[in-house]
């Protein structure tokens, strides 16, 4: 127990939520506070875990046809403020440029906090005819959005994402492109992070500044606060009007562009240590693990032992897999390996190795299993994938333990005294019930759902005739 | 003829080697100029090849104990001031943050020119002990310089690169991590982008700002010019003592630690451009073509054709390759895959389908070899090496015949009337025979190489007795 305090003192979930996040992120290495206000340094636990991340979706979006580019970092001024929502929702949170060396510039930049307006610049060069059609553009790189309160991974104001951007010769073809880059999100969040997600669409007050359709997928954390995970945006024909980006079709006329984009950011690895995480530290599902498997020698100095050890390493080379041949005790390992959240730990020591097996033990459930030395392989491989499953499944019981329905607005108010998950709940569709139920109860229009149900006919807030079935909830 | 204009209008390059590379970066589509001054856009068939070296480079780093971190892009000013040499060096050309939203700061930042500075500022808050060193880690991002005059890959004022931070408990440990990094880069270069590198270090006057030892890997261009395509440096104990980055040894006294960094760019793209480039294009070498094959259907209307031309991509999945389908014609194509430096091109036609066999053509040497259509893929796997070889060779050669000796001031000056190449030459190792060689002759020191050879005893310019043999060159 000593060992384990050793590395595992952190604040219990239940006790103090916020405080819990911020013990794992530091506590398990993923990040530290930097001396540049509001801005993290990803450590080398952290980002291999974004190296899978954006391993497994850039192979996902490369399969729809997506090419990955770069941009530059910087927007003129006078670039930022072509499209009037765009820079109306951006401005007031960007970073400034205003001296190059020694140089004051003639124009200031700013650095990207999103680059669709980059990347208008750039098709308006690139696109004259239909045949230059469809565009379908990728970049990852960092971008900054000058918040007041920063959270490691949820809000920072320097953040990494990748943001796709792309222009179609109709609306049409733009809204596929939408949908379908959601439907990546949605397939990539469920599964390799093991994060059930509900599909939907943004309302009006909630949409990106100069979309026409903002869609979402939003992911439910263990404290009942909701994440936005992914989003994914149908622009029209807004931003080409903007820029004067237009094509000449087939028909000989020139025709605006429709445009689409989507990011996904470091959130997602705080949305991962808030659905997956408990009292000993991160749980981290299996195919985004940059360790999958730790083998830990028992009594590691006895013969063989070690040996052993680095064997059934090497049996298991389909795998991320590590030895820790370190001179700490078995007790501090089993505890740093739990805070880390590496699926599956394997204990070998001498009585093990006399019987020929060793014991696989779950970081999710704790389980421990005992295993022949040869079996280790095959076994290893079906239970990473049960691993990864099982975590699905109770993450998914969890959200749909903790979606509630409020039929009237006494039902909504009892639902949220405290935060407990998501409400469903009917709306009307207009904006002053929207903002009321922000003003009453600080809570969000999460989206709404692609599946709706009908729930009542009357809107919960002004008791007019209903439109839309909502995700309520209050989000990081 | 009239379709090879259509896709070959470049300038060639024994008429205007500049004009020539400014060509081939735009027409083989690798990059834009973009709106914003000195920045450009690397488009998706440029950063498809940034990707591969990421690729390859990453996956060396990574065997050497490398681990991959992200630090902000932000380094405020105070900071970048507390290591003497290194600001005097990076202040005159750094991008300045003033505001950031709407409220000015009230410390300037600027953005990272490199992240020296960063990193310790980093490492003093992790490292304490001896067990914590050494610390290995690198990052892939992008970095900014305000320079004046800018060029596609060569110079940017935004450019992609990694850069690698080490700290380490003694001087000789740093010392060997340098090493180690420059004969990764060299290894890569030459394996890998078929570009040979002489090895060496730098003068005092050309090492990097802070750093005890410089190391290069220096390269020639076809032109003659040389180009330092990347650096390694070994800082010593100087930045830990400015940033008062200390542990307990084993001894239990404190010591300073010895750090090192190192660093290549997205200016690679362009050594490779005019190593290997001709005047058609591009010449990508097989290792790091995002394309290595592409099959071109001729009269793809006959029967059988396209699906022949389909079913050779499909036997040849083990490396990259497509299909070019479009409905513009053969020599159209041709010379778009001369133009993009598509390692091999596969030709099938109704006659070649009859007699079951294709023609392959390199690119290299626009050689034709006719090939069964079953042996396709044996024979493509031995002439992608084979090309891959070849690039290297011929660069070599063309490296060892425009490296030149210069026993006296008079043969100096004749080897540099013209840009010919390196000129190797004695030096006393005194900072003002090296001044008077770059006002005379406007050459610099590329490197002391590893490789010493002993020209003659005495310094080309003062006469005075020589410390060092050095290779003198024009550089990019």
């Amino acid at each position: 127990m000593a060992d384990k305090k050793l590395v595992a003192e952190i604040t219990s979930m239940d006790e103090d939520f916020t405080q819990w996040y911020t013990d794992v992120c530091i506590k398990a290495d993923l990040v530290s506070y930097s001396n540049i206000k509001g801005c993290m340094v990803i450590k080398p636990a952290g980002y291999a875990i974004w190296e899978l991340i954006q391993k497994h979706l850039d192979a996902r979006f490369k399969a729809t046809g997506v090419q990955n580019a770069y941009l530059p970092m910087f927007i003129p001024e006078s670039l930022l403020q072509k499209e009037k929502d765009h820079v109306e929702g951006f401005a007031p949170e960007v970073a400034w440029v205003t001296h190059g060396g020694l140089e004051p510039l003639t124009e200031r930049y700013c650095v990207r906090p999103t680059s669709e307006t980059l990347f208008c610049d750039y098709y308006k060069g690139e696109i004259h005819s239909y045949k230059d059609l469809p565009q379908v553009l990728n970049q990852w790189c960092s971008v900054v959005r000058w918040e007041k309160e920063t959270r490691p991974f949820l809000r920072s104001r320097e953040f990494l994402w990748q943001e796709g951007h792309t222009a179609h010769a109709t609306f049409e073809e733009a809204e596929e492109r939408t949908q379908q880059m959601l439907n990546v999100y949605a397939d990539f969040l469920e599964n390799d992070m093991a994060i059930p997600v509900i599909k939907g669409q943004k309302t009006d007050k909630e949409k990106f500044a100069g979309a026409e359709a903002t869609y979402t997928v939003e992911a439910l954390m263990h404290d009942g606060r909701a994440l936005q995970s992914a989003t994914s945006h149908n622009f029209g024909d807004g931003f080409a009007k903007a820029f004067g980006i237009q094509y000449a079709g087939k028909d000989n006329q020139l025709h605006y562009v429709n445009q689409t984009s989507w990011g996904l950011t470091t959130r997602t690895i705080g949305a991962m240590i808030m659905v997956h995480g408990d009292n000993s530290g991160l749980v981290v599902p299996p195919k985004i693990a940059p360790i999958q498997v730790v083998v830990i020698p028992i009594q590691q100095k006895k013969e063989g032992v070690l040996e052993a050890a680095n064997k059934i390493a090497e049996s298991l080379s389909a795998f991320r897999v590590k030895v820790d041949e370190t001179d700490r005790t078995p007790g501090f390992k089993f505890a740093e390996q739990e805070m880390r959240g590496i699926p599956v730990r394997v204990e070998i020591g001498p009585k093990d190795l006399e019987a020929g097996k060793c014991v696989l033990c779950r970081r999710d459930t704790r389980e421990k299993i005992e295993c022949a030395i040869a079996d280790v392989p095959t076994k290893m491989a079906e239970l990473l994938d049960q691993i990864q499953n099982d975590m699905f499944d109770r993450a998914k019981k969890h959200l749909q333990a903790h979606t509630f329905e409020a039929h009237n607005k006494e039902e909504f108010a009892e639902a949220f005294k405290e935060t407990k998950g998501f409400v469903k709940a009917m709306w009307c569709g207009c904006r002053e019930c929207e903002d009321k139920i922000k003003e009453e109860f600080n809570v969000t229009s999460r989206c709404i759902p692609f599946e709706q149900d009908t729930l009542s006919d009357k809107c919960v807030i002004c008791g007019k005739p209903a439109k839309k079935m909502v995700y309520w909830g209050r989000a990081y």
